[in-house]
């Protein structure tokens, strides 16, 4: 396979991530893992260069997919389509690059496409639950946005029906400049549902509506199930609002339980189907019951928030270190002094980033140098 | 101080019971005690023989306050009130004593005064809460006690209005020999609250209306929450229905905890004050939810001995299948047939992985061919 001509300069790191964004399917942690390790610009040269001669059938499969996407990719006329609806991409290393996403790996999105304003989404909580609520469920994520959003917190939900518009209609009702943001399935240029464009419009003007698929893209079902890991992800806790048994809603509360996030659970009557699942979550002590916005705070900034810390503890040898640097410390024995070839392959990497990482370890005093062997200092 | 003549035979072990149950205070733990380490009759023979030379005041004034009962007692005539009124003395070692009582230890009643049939209420289980019950509350309580009743279980609770009396209609309404058994706080010969006199009438027909104290006796604030503790003794496991912030019915539940005897609560609207001590059990890990009387019966035969089932939902499109098989599935649109390399950019796969793919999924009858397009089944 010959080097393939695109329309775009891949050098340029936020055209590289937004046509990534186009090509792969959410979640897809084997683009993932590439994009983390050579950035998207080098990943798509890989992309367009590497022949893969050898690789597995399975991961070559895969592969031929992005490429054949690539293949018919125009990403300069799709940035202009989403400048046309008011969207612009956000990459990760961007301020207003919501910090928890980095806790999903190499789940997390390459970009962000994005209608409104991020910033000030930092301090976040989900509120989720079934789209055939009830007028229960629908005051109650009503009051618990307004409530959140009155408290400076950020309302992260999917800008459906039911109970996600309740929240966002909640919090957009609240006076200050607290934001909600709704993260869509499809792309930001095709409000879904229909139904709410008015709703998702008013969302983009006081927060944002946001995708990680760009204008044009369909909702589809695996990307409804991929999104709900971004709403779990961007709130430091989810709370279900209302869920039948099997609703999509459970999905989100077991992304933010893997994410080691607090999950909440609203009761609601027995004799209500859309109850049954948030009692369920409270029954497999997978969520704790929360009643009123109080109990909904308290998830966000537990009650320990404010306790004193843990007796001091002496840092260890390797905390604050860039992750290579520790690697190749903790590589070195504790007395002998050692070949930098013998440190590479303890530490699994290669010759050059150890002389590189043990320099900088020298400068800062942790190890010392004698003739062409390495101790710690 | 000489011994006193009685006007009974304190050697007639029940005699001797139910005077004890006249003259000392539900759960005195002091009297419990002796009675516990004597016997009724000898510690009666105790109570009138020793002048306690030396004891310590605080006791002597209790043991005094025994005795000055003790001398206005007639027990025969009490006795006979009791036939009068359909009641009789159940003491300890009779085949129809509460097995369950024991676990009281020194705070166990030394005598039960019963209007009807206790036998057949080993297996029971408690159905407590608030007095003012909102509909919900009397509706969950009777299925629950109707269902119970079903199973065999007999229904402790303790003849009050709200809660009480709908999980005893409840039982009553039941097919079979199924008993519900209503504590009282006062004695069996006033039916209290006097609005639920035909309930507890109906009650000592089909099960019993039972208390520790004397028929005579009135039912003061002290004998209530007393009372709460055979209502949690006597039920291998106590719900809370429904129950304020701060209900009395939550003392029942803490009799249980202190037993460790299971708890349920059943959850409610969040906006329903007679919820929020159900909540605040749940929440503090005291109770656990239970919204079905499967759950309930889980409780009182713990530990998976028989699971209820998960409720029956039909299963979906896409529910079961292979991750590739799903994501083929889901890029066929809903009516119109497609061809392969089509479905392949929908889905972002392969051409191979998705003719694969539908291969499998025309075996399973999901989807049909026609030419070299495919369609949904």
């Amino acid at each position: 396979m010959q080097r393939r001509e695109l329309p775009f300069d891949i050098g340029d790191e936020r055209l590289a991530a937004a046509a990534w964004s186009r090509i792969v399917e959410p979640a897809d942690s084997v683009a993932g893992s590439v994009i983390g390790e050579l950035g998207p610009s080098e990943a798509l040269a890989w992309l367009l260069s590497d022949p893969m001669t050898g690789a597995p059938p399975r991961l070559m499969r895969r592969v031929e997919s992005w490429r054949v996407r690539l293949g018919t990719l125009d990403i300069r006329r799709e940035m202009e389509m989403a400048r046309r609806c008011g969207a612009r991409v956000v990459i990760p290393g961007d301020t207003d690059w919501p910090a928890g996403l980095a806790d999903l790996g190499a789940e997390a999105p390459v970009a962000l496409w994005v209608r409104g304003e991020l910033s000030g989404a930092g301090r976040a909580v989900a509120l989720v639950g079934a789209r055939a609520a009830t007028r229960y469920g629908e005051h109650v994520a009503a009051e618990f946005g307004h409530a959140m959003a009155e408290r400076g917190l950020a309302v992260i939900s999917g800008g459906a029906y039911g109970i996600d518009a309740a929240a966002h209609r909640g919090a957009l009702a609240a006076e200050g400049a607290a934001r909600t943001v709704a993260v869509l399935a499809g792309g930001v240029d095709r409000p879904y549902p229909s139904g709410n464009a008015d709703l998702q419009e008013r969302i983009a003007r006081r927060g944002a509506v946001i995708s990680e698929v760009p204008p044009g893209s369909m909702p589809s079902k695996h990307r409804f199930l991929a999104r709900n890991r971004l709403i779990a992800a961007m709130g430091r806790a989810t709370v279900v609002i209302e869920a039948s048994y099997r609703s999509g809603a459970l999905s989100t509360a077991n992304h933010a339980s893997r994410l080691l996030r607090p999950v909440g659970a609203v009761p609601g009557a027995v004799t209500s189907a859309q109850s049954a699942g948030c009692h369920r979550l409270i029954r497999e002590g997978q969520a704790v019951l929360v009643s009123s916005p109080d109990e909904v705070a308290e998830l966000v900034t537990p009650a320990g928030a404010a306790l004193p810390p843990d007796p001091l503890v002496a840092p260890g040898l390797l905390d604050g270190l860039p992750e290579d640097q520790a690697r190749v410390l903790d590589a070195l024995p504790v007395r002998a002094a050692v070949e930098v070839r013998k440190v590479a392959i303890t530490a699994g990497m290669a010759a050059d980033e150890v002389r590189g990482a043990l320099g900088l370890l020298e400068l800062a005093g942790k190890v010392r140098r004698s003739g062409t062997r390495w101790a710690r200092a």
